[in-house]
């Protein structure tokens, strides 16, 4: 097993961080890795994208949750340092000479985002994950040359260990798992910074009771309550924020406006106003340095420029954009949706083109980790340790988490322009197109009137 | 006296915020003015600008400051209209009748500003003070349009509040004195946002403490120490947050970068590759509609295309600022001032342009608000009711504040490239301009070698 | 409909309060309540009776609690004065006459309560809930001659309140219900003492859509989450700390120990040190007068001088509830209780007295109130009121609290002495006795280990 | 210099407090020390003593805060390890080898307390430190035979450490100086549970900066502001809390209660009724094992008995004790003491015995500690370290403390019973008596009406 080792700072540097109180900083390449230009671009992308739009305070960005999945990791693997360092290579504890390794992989775990990440990939084929493995390894970047100084091969070690093809599954599940460093940072960061009080865990109680084994992260029994609750904390952020229906129609008016960008683009570049920072992803030529120029700043810049289009579409979306105006939405089910259509008409009666103004959207689509011990997390359920050293599954031992294991949480809305059904005394209410469309809401829900 | 009166909405609105848990909204008026597009821009301009290198929470915006100065605002009505309402136009208590009023102003007190205000000002002859008024009485901006729902004349009046020209003193100090709605919420708010809690201090009890009277507002006795703590927490924020030496440096380096942008663009604005947000105010042609469409991500936008400009020193600002290289710096002071032309030369000498490179900054020059019952805030003692009604101005009282009272607190400091002291291992190091350079320093402080 | 008035106080009155900040107290007649020398003594009666034993913060006494439920009812009807004030008394809102009452009540819900409730009444025979109408009602305590202020008929109002045999549901069910000032209060104070943060739950948004309606209280549509929040407390709250092993051994301690007291007194007083206060329980002939005298000190001062008893076992056990000897534990279930004899026999051999030694305890004997819609509390279940005014009972639309419905949670454990487990070297562990008697444990539960 | 060492626990133990999360067990000596009788006793003493009369929350004990001043210590003495661990005697760094004896010192350092142990040892000639010495070193106590573990001399060294006589500055100076673990304990416990957010200061920056030096505990120059925010935080705990006013006023009928059952006793012992813990104070022939068994309870079981008591004088003050009735206060000076004959003339004539029912108590006599560079505390200013190592003391750089230094803080005040100005309309508040006495009261200060 290599040593991985980094020059020591003369002193310990800290940064202030308000959900972790101090960032520790004590070696050389986590300092220069902080210190590079790809990193410090993380600075100007939000972590939660629109959702401060909903709650205004959620303004921070990945850069300072990329700084507390490396405190967290840190703590932990002092802990496991303290006790549960391997003394042989069969015990099952920690290998105190990846905890560098481990470190470095947690700092750079999102290294690879943009902004809006998941719209912006799906319209431009960006890839995130990809991205940040190219970030890692590539020997032009300031990250690449900070990570050399360990070894000439510690770039590609970091970069399996977020691939989480790295052999060790103890360092691989410390920042990818059902409760990693990862989640539990951007938990608590995100309810402070909600101020939804509900994300906050015990954290003090699970850096108790976390340890390693074998096979990866494993917690004792004496903090099956405080996992219980950090479980409940997810369930209510994914509640609360992360799905909440506003946040999910700014995202919806993102997505159309940058569709219609492209559209736009495409037909002809010369109606389309755009800085060089996002030119070459509308051309489809972009690389790895154009992509590093992005950030919210950049994409807000063109949405500003394009509010003054004589394209109606694109400058009423990047005003609905930038000005905040969401559309309104209603929960679907199976035995509703067959009514879209007609609401469609409706809308596109009503004088809006229902590609550009109304969507459906699935929460149950967007990338939600409940606890599931099937399917796409089934490698990574959360085993609680007993007195004996045997393993059990959390779900066996805790029936809140055993409630919610396996279910499906969210909902499935129609989003449409909110003056279909506004209730303001403008005379066009009176017009049967709005009174037609009134008839199929009820309750917040899409409903039938012919039944 | 005029009755202000709005609307009311059908139910009332809330708003989460981390700092005072929810925002209320029950006028009409109030929801408008926020939905309004010149005040939805203030969520694109950070609270704090360059303080977030320094305090990475510190993401804060304008939007969430102004809704927080509302809603002290509309708290502290709340606490007058309840206790403290006038009967008679001479009984010297609130008026019940210029809540809204007072709500409006409070929400609308800094609508003027645009990004990095301070440098921004100095360079482009703007004024967010004037910007403020004319957003407000302006009949083409949505925010005037939603301030007349109240009366034609009620945005003048709210302008007036905001301007310290209307009448009723309490309206005035409410908004803008020494312990007002307005420094209440950015104490909090930074020190939440930063992590630094020493800017936490008891606003509940504040609140309990606080009451009108005929010629402002005031505080009972038995607030003493509640406004104590509310002083000693100013001057830490100051100290610790406001005037951080790295702070400043990121302040020095975008004064230089827009200076040196403007230099450029005057030579030949050809050589400036800029986005048109921010080009008229190069060209000194802009409009109100202009500033509108400033915020800190057109500035980074355009910073980011500099980086790659032809002109070494834009180049470099621009790459300074967005990756976070600040000046280094020391404390300077009168009698070590007359060194600093030495040390310029020393600098040139090492191949940087002292104009662009360099700077002195006082800390004290910034608008620093600590207690002074004379000079500027000299209108706007702390006062103290006690018992018997009188009214006792707060460092008589106070032993600490009186200590405060009158000192300037801070410091100035001469910046300047870090690498003229950088400790690092570099065969430059020993050059004899480092050497000399460096027999100047003594303890963060500029030093006579010569004594 | 009676309207009760009381006498406003000169100036508010304020006690600070770690959990809501401040108690605010307007009225005289609240005043004098708590000025009452059978309310001071609450002071002296913990919260949480040995529960400090496990969390030494939790010292909180009942006065406190009171004092908090009071503060939480005020700020209830505050917010139903403002926003559901009845107009007819049809229209099921609130009846701002009774504000006064329901505070009372809430002030003096648990006047009745002595020291170590659930154990000393088992023991001789009192009820706290009858002792507490008896302190409203008779003429001679202070807190009556109080309440009478109000008028001749109030003291019994309040004690129908208390007793639920009051006709406005609303009343009632604000102070005993599923979701009533009374657990909102002990949740959050127990959490705050004890620094089990599980224990937190919103309040600030419980009181943002708590409403009344016709037969009680319900809570809006848009407070799910919060109200799912609160019921994971009460959950955590009773798994961690209310049923907390050793918080039950001191408590089985406790009930011996008295037991012991009883029948050493029955046998010959003469043997048995008692203070007056405690006498009249022994000898059976107590009035309210000796009840109000006792407290958790006057019953700790008993058990101090019993520590010097000749009577070993009062001795012995008197030692052990004063300097902390809990019994250990295990947990046992239906197939496992039937080898309790045996476990007793081989107790008996090693020189122990069963019938002091010993305990099987059941957690959910406890007053557990996990919500259930069927069962003691079927009166009240949490109702949801949505849009149209319709009410939804909380399990319907809320999975978490589903998963919790009509379980029965905790656990039921056999008491023992320590030294039959002890892991220290003492020879004696390789005695027969313990030996056999280890055979029976595994895994902290009882074992069968023929099978 | 002798190694100090004790057997490890098989498994850390913690203790959940609600200050400093968790108090971390990991010494066999620590564990039987907290179990020893003499320390658990500790539960059952008051941190404020009667403070719980005006901050409710305040009923916290000596048990939690010696707990509390040993984790402090603990976490020190880790940072110090760590960072600062000697490597030869003269390099003025840490002896990892004192660490338990820090450790020890701290956990044991109020061990000597008993209730009320101010107002006890005026008048029963005890002394706590003379008792905590004791405690330690008797080798009958559990606490001397857990210390013994380590070594036979270890409890005197321990009790050394506390008497400030041990050779090394650096383990006394952690547990006894201006800014030790002792004081930091208290000041955040007893602003938890007083509620008074003012005493809350930034702990964990504080631990970043402390450090050894050769002669004590210095901090570095980076935490000049978080130390002044403890000196402040000390300064709002004195001043709000320790001094309040009714605080003092319940001290005062303590100490006129305790010396009226003194007289009696001396007069007559069989007109005190008395539990056995108490009588040999009272006598006069009271052991270790006597002031052992004394805590707030037996007094207060006393006092409970005394309520009933024939003497009048003993009756009303007991009841006014228990029952928390304050005497009424007002501030006095130099040039008004001369007044307060002629008000203890009018408050006899008025019916109550002025040796009972008046004092005059100065705040200043009590151990006020803050920064004073000569006097009592002049052995141990705060000292800052400089970046080249060099001490100053604090108040030479921060202006805040500088206003502190040497000045005098608190008041001097008379007490009275309130009737003689209480303003309820009763009859006798028109008795010339009455209206005398209140001619020589005038916002709160006694005052010369001559004049």
């Amino acid at each position: 097993m290599v040593k991985f080792k980094s020059e020591k700072l003369d002193h310990e540097k800290v940064i202030r961080d308000p959900v972790h109180n101090y960032i520790h900083i004590k070696d050389k390449v986590i300092y220069d890795v902080i210190k590079a230009k790809e990193f410090q671009r993380l600075r100007r992308i939000k972590q939660l994208g629109p959702a401060s739009y909903v709650f205004p305070g959620a303004t921070h960005t990945r850069f300072e949750h990329n700084l507390g999945v490396y405190e967290l990791t840190r703590r932990i693997c002092n802990i496991f340092n303290d006790r549960y360092r391997s003394q042989n290579p069969k015990d099952g504890l920690w290998n105190a000479d990846e905890t560098l390794l481990a470190e470095c992989a947690a700092l750079l775990h999102d290294i690879g985002h943009g902004p809006y990440s998941h719209t912006f990939e799906h319209l431009f084929g960006t890839n995130h994950e990809k991205m940040g493995q190219e970030i890692i390894t590539d020997k032009n970047t300031e990250v690449n040359q900070a990570l050399r100084q360990v070894s000439p091969d510690f770039p590609n070690l970091v970069a399996k260990v977020i691939a989480k093809t790295y052999a060790n599954p103890q360092v691989v599940k410390l920042i990818s798992s059902q409760a990693d460093a990862d989640r539990m940072d951007y938990l608590l960061r995100d309810a402070y910074f909600t101020g939804v009080t509900y994300g906050a865990f015990d954290l003090t109680r699970v850096l108790e009771v976390i340890r390693p084994y074998k096979d990866g992260i494993a917690f004792t029994d004496k903090g099956i309550h405080a996992i219980e609750d950090y479980i409940i904390s997810r369930y209510q952020m994914y509640q609360q924020v992360y799905f909440h229906r506003i946040n999910r129609s700014m995202e919806v008016i993102l997505h159309h406006l940058l569709q219609r960008a492209q559209t736009l683009y495409k037909e002809d570049k010369r109606q389309l106003p755009v800085t060089p920072q996002l030119e070459t992803f509308l051309a489809n030529t972009w690389t790895l340095d154009n992509y590093l120029s992005l950030d919210d700043g950049v994409m807000e810049t063109n949405f500003s420029m394009w509010r003054n289009s004589s394209d109606q579409i694109l400058a009423d979306l990047a005003a609905s954009y930038l000005d905040r105006h969401p559309l309104e939405s209603v929960k679907i089910n199976e035995s509703t949706k067959n009514l879209i259509p007609k609401l469609k008409d409706l809308i596109k009666e009503a004088g809006f083109n229902p590609q550009y103004y109304t969507a459906t959207n699935s929460a149950f689509d967007e990338p939600y980790d409940a606890y599931k011990p099937s399917g796409k997390n089934a490698h990574s359920p959360i085993e609680i340790m007993q007195e004996d050293g045997s393993l059990i599954e959390l779900s066996e031992v805790s029936p809140l988490v055993k409630s919610l294991n396996g279910t499906l949480q969210g909902d499935e809305r129609f989003f449409f322009p909110k003056t279909m059904i506004e209730k303001t005394a403008e005379p066009q209410i009176f017009d049967p197109i709005y009174q037609e469309f009134q008839r199929y809401i009820k309750n917040n829900e899409l409903y039938n009137p012919a039944k």
